[in-house]
């Protein structure tokens, strides 16, 4: 698996960076953005660093994330390095809707099974394997992963995070779409991706997966009261009644005032990676 | 002087807003941003706040800085308003150009007097007086200000705060035009609006402003060794032989590795405001 480089830029004295590769379980070519904490440039052979998996969500690519969230900041300081994803294969070949809610841009982070999203609709795959995969094989990192997500990111780091406990420390999300099959993103999304039988959409729904999770992870919610999809999307009462159900240890925030946008996610974002960081770094 | 509220978004506590009005010098419709720190909200009656004025480059409007810079953090924590204008004059029928540095996202901070910019490219007046005005008439601010921007917005910063020592208390600029006088984007654009005489720039040249000052402000001004333009159009020695010449007190900071962009400006933000801080707090 080879990486090719297309951008280097220097902040908070690491390095953020964007890179293009062939993915062989998407079948096409993808971008993904890293940052690398300035301790990397500094150490000695054979440091390595854990990884925060950050999955953005409807419509975003690498950039809305490490141009607006600010989490270089914290990152550099703790010696983390964060990797982010694409939000879904792309490009001429490659299947899309006129919606902004499926197709390119809204890849769910799901497998598809349906035509015509079959061939290259398999984030889930994706995220979970391939892309850490290569992430180790190409930077100075280790097999320690944190994962979290913004809105359709959020319900991916939670999906993925809460069916591969053995591959992370902790799971995280802002925002995130805790019950998609009972919600209009959803049902339109895994409709189209994964076909009539809503029983096999349950293995990408958050708040079934945490009532039934048997390997609980540290796992932090962030929330903003004033966030326009809060109930009719987003449902975070499901996620916080699957928590109960389950005995998950679930940390979930409800922040007055706050909205759905970056401005978010910026002001809370250092307190996520604190809360990864206790489980990232300790040995 | 009214104006408009178009947006609201809490932020590091605080509210990160833009608004529109009519501008009587730009004879145009502008927006601007404003940032409100927490201490705003919980203020008793007659509490004001100091302000930050951030002038932006090329092509930039408003949302650049807002969301790209991070400046709500430490904004919030030292008890600082943000404000944050577009870069020229705007709308259907304000003059344009196709070039990207010259026209409608490129008004340089200046007062042109030739056709047809002379009507609405008077950002210099809009920045240095109705802009002030506005904002303290609306807002829970004070009458102590200081000045910063980027790259073209750098330019202006210096411009403005070395003409008009008694409106500020402190300067600064990340990757400015120094020298717009010898550098093609200078050249071009005070060309078109002032015209062909040479002498008339030099009242819209930092450098040349520096060198013949008199009310030295405090001046912080930062600039990364990899940046595109720096040879070019930035031309920061230019500023420091300036400075050397009138004695003035310029902190001038070169930084190894940083490019033009926004994360530079993310990773030195903080360092600016607490610069600014320092003078804006002072009692």
């Amino acid at each position: 698996m080879t990486i090719k480089r297309v951008s280097s830029t220097k902040c908070f004295d690491g390095l953020q960076q964007q890179f293009e590769h062939r993915s062989a379980v998407l079948d096409c070519r993808m971008r993904f953005a890293v940052f690398l904490p300035p301790q990397a440039e500094d150490a000695g052979d054979g440091q390595r660093f854990p990884v925060f998996y950050w999955l953005s969500g409807l419509t975003c690519t690498d950039e809305n994330f490490s141009q607006k969230a600010g989490a270089q900041r914290a990152a550099a300081e703790l010696g983390i390095a964060l990797v982010i994803p694409d939000t879904s294969p792309r490009g001429e070949g490659v299947a899309d809707d006129p919606g902004y809610d499926l197709g390119q841009g809204a890849g769910f982070y799901l497998n598809a099974i349906r035509e015509p999203w079959k061939q290259h609709y398999r984030m889930y795959d994706y995220i979970a394997s391939e892309l850490p995969q290569l992430v180790e094989q190409h930077f100075p990192v280790n097999d320690r992963r944190a994962i979290s997500g913004h809105s359709m990111g959020g319900h991916g780091a939670l999906v993925i995070g809460l069916r591969n406990p053995e591959r992370y420390t902790s799971i995280s999300a802002f925002s995130p779409i805790c019950n998609p099959i009972a919600c209009p993103w959803g049902e339109k999304a895994f409709g189209a991706y994964l076909g009539a039988d809503r029983q096999s959409w349950e293995e990408y729904d958050a708040a079934t997966l945490m009532s039934r999770a048997s390997e609980p992870l540290p796992a932090l919610v962030s929330q903003g009261e004033e966030d326009q999809f809060l109930e009719q999307q987003l449902k975070p009462h499901a996620l916080a009644t699957a928590a109960e159900a389950s005995g998950y240890p679930l940390q979930m925030e409800h922040h007055a005032g706050y909205d759905h946008s970056y401005f978010f996610i910026a002001s809370f974002i250092e307190q996520h990676l604190r809360f990864h960081a206790d489980f990232l770094l300790k040995h």
